[in-house]
């Protein structure tokens, strides 16, 4: 029997998704799971694009132009343009899902062995599309006590060698909801214009932004534009997850041309889903508004919810929908494992993702959990009440007897 | 200005797409162009799979499991049993398309610098998916003189090294058309056994096979269980393209848990397209009988029509929808390119993709072009009148000015 290949033996199970079996047999044996632990969330796609697709009138299912519909890529510049980007629509590549934009973005810059710099703890699946092109990633631990801020100019430093190629960013972050202020990305682009590294951004969540703070897109940063590369989709802001349509983002001629190399191997994105995608364009703002006021008030009750359990620390962050919380607890993955196998409240129970699948660095990550607050105030507070008995129960019964054995 | 990747910058542009810039050239002046480059058929998707898609009634576009719908997996069991081959749901993913199959096949058995040997011509997108991990691609040479036919059990000898970790074929073929006896898939299998090697095969043109043919399925060969991983879509089947939904399929565990990491990773194959693909395993048997005589029918006319032109030959091949020829031509790129550049015919020409780029072996090809039968009987008498008329023009306008020069 031929060998599995040694990057796919060394990678890692998704931490989000890798505890779905357990889900599965918990609801098998009639446990009610509310699932904080994936960015699925619970908000009604706009009923445009949904209808936009139950209108189609052709007759065949056809491929796409690789870059996607121009039509679609015409228009999203005006989308960018209200976040005071400017782009040619070529510029940018529509792609399947912000997924396959971080693939490309790699592919196209980074080759076997080079280095990418990634503030952690960073969005788990990084890791899959590194190891895909055997990119090395080297983490940047960012701290729960700073509320995960941009760790400072010298730890970059420090990390750079001549494999480094890149640094990757997640703003606002998941899983820590961390937006960057506008002095952290000043300190990126002096970092990237001294090293001559490319500065990747994840940007799924820039319309995510609280408390009345502004978001900062890369590309707005001048004298980076050779620099930047964003990786953008509409899943997240259009609560259409099942759509996969991503952009790959830059002023950067030969990292689309590269990119469209790639595109073009798989032909085109989803065609169906970019009629969706493209009718997304039409949605009025009102609908991200109140998006974001039923965002901004779950995580007011998350937050305030997580901070009066006893030893339970979460910072308030200012974007996306993720908390990063620190726990009492030994090992979150067994702690999150054992919420679905062992333990309900009143015949539910609570799913969460274990950071430490979040941290590249061993160790890291293990006292904390991270939350996704996709699910209504209400399903929310009876997570939190999941969750409080959880912890107590787990402290008592499975750690407390590790600790007399 | 940081630089772009080594294989970005050498891998080739897909020479199937890359004319795609002077065919809108031509379209813009106000040519006609057949377009025989792409496999993209004229052929009708079946209305139930998108009157499926016109009859969603969900309110969140939410994602799939990372392996695609439940209950389409388990569908697909009864499809593929249909072609004698018995699996169970758990030895399938759901990938978006094809080319993310070949994708993950690649990733979970080879690393870099492993080799992988595939007949040449092959799909050319093939070489996107191996530079992408780095795999080597070692061609192995089927001559348009043999019909395309399996090179010997003694080349495929010569070329395995300690490196070689795969065999990749596509069965009938893109872009010629053959179909592998099973006497050929006999050699491949033991030639897989002897040296350890998984067999990748590309079998989304399974249905496509003429003159009362059968197709066999390389998931029937005993004792090469553990060493086959099919590559399948929906794509031509249903003419569905656009839909971007593909199986990956092994009763390898591993081969699929690995996978399955990767598919994790990109979160889900796209949901309102399953939705198509699933309503697909409904579709009644006489929509691909007609299909197939259709198909059957063009292969006639363009086999026959092509071989009356003056020095171009075309083997009748038995399966898929495309053909090789062989042109009275200096150089293919040239000539497609020139097709759409210089030259019309009544205010009509001709897209052709240039088989130069079907070859690894450089110098292949040169006097080759794939042409895929995806238009009707009528369109395709238009194509051979501007494809006879445009080696006329061209061998004594620039081949000739060529000789003089």
């Amino acid at each position: 029997m031929p060998a599995i290949s040694k990057k796919g033996q060394q990678m890692p199970a998704s931490p989000i998704r890798k505890l779905v079996p357990f889900a599965e047999a918990a609801k098998a044996r009639g446990v009610k799971i509310y699932h904080l632990n994936i960015g699925q969330p619970d908000i009604k796609t706009p009923p445009q694009m949904l209808d936009a697709v139950r209108n189609i009138d052709f007759e065949v299912l056809a491929y796409s132009h690789s870059a996607g519909f121009e039509s679609y890529r015409r228009k999203l510049r005006q989308y960018y343009a209200q976040h005071n980007i400017t782009l040619d629509y070529t510029d940018l590549l529509v792609t399947t899902g912000g997924s396959e934009a971080i693939l490309f973005a790699m592919f196209s810059c980074l080759d076997a062995g080079d280095e990418v710099i990634v503030p952690e703890p960073f969005y788990a699946n990084y890791n899959g599309f590194s190891m895909a092109g055997d990119v090395v990633v080297k983490p940047i631990t960012a701290k729960i006590e700073n509320n995960f801020a941009l760790p400072p100019i010298e730890a970059f430093e420090e990390l750079i060698t001549p494999k480094t190629k890149a640094i990757l960013i997640c703003n606002p972050s998941n899983p820590t909801g961390y937006l960057y202020s506008k002095e952290e990305l000043a300190t990126l682009q002096k970092i990237v214009l001294k090293h001559d590294l490319f500065l990747f951004a994840d940007e799924v969540y820039r319309e995510f932004a609280y408390d009345g703070a502004q978001h900062h897109s890369i590309l707005t940063l001048a004298g980076i534009e050779q620099h930047a590369v964003v990786v953008d989709s509409i899943s997240k802001r259009f609560s259409a997850c099942g759509a996969r349509i991503g952009t790959l983002v830059s002023k950067n001629k030969e990292v689309i041309a590269t990119a469209m190399k790639f595109a073009q191997a798989r032909l085109s994105p989803p065609t169906l889903a970019q009629v969706a995608a493209e009718a997304s364009l039409d949605v009025p703002q009102s609908y991200l508004k109140e998006v974001l006021a039923e965002y901004e008030n779950r995580r007011n009750v998350l937050v305030a919810g997580l901070n009066q359990i006893p030893d339970v620390f979460c910072p308030s962050p200012k974007g996306a929908f993720y908390v990063t919380a620190r726990l009492p607890i030994d090992d979150s993955e067994r702690f999150c494992k054992w919420l679905l196998e062992s333990f309900n409240h009143n015949g539910e129970t609570v799913m969460l993702a274990p950071a430490s699948g979040f941290y590249a660095t061993k160790g890291l990550g293990k006292n904390e959990v991270r939350m996704a607050y996709v699910l209504n105030e209400n399903d929310l507070k009876k997570s939190l009440a999941c969750l409080a008995k959880g912890l107590e129960v787990y402290q008592q019964e499975v750690m407390g007897r590790v600790l007399v054995n």
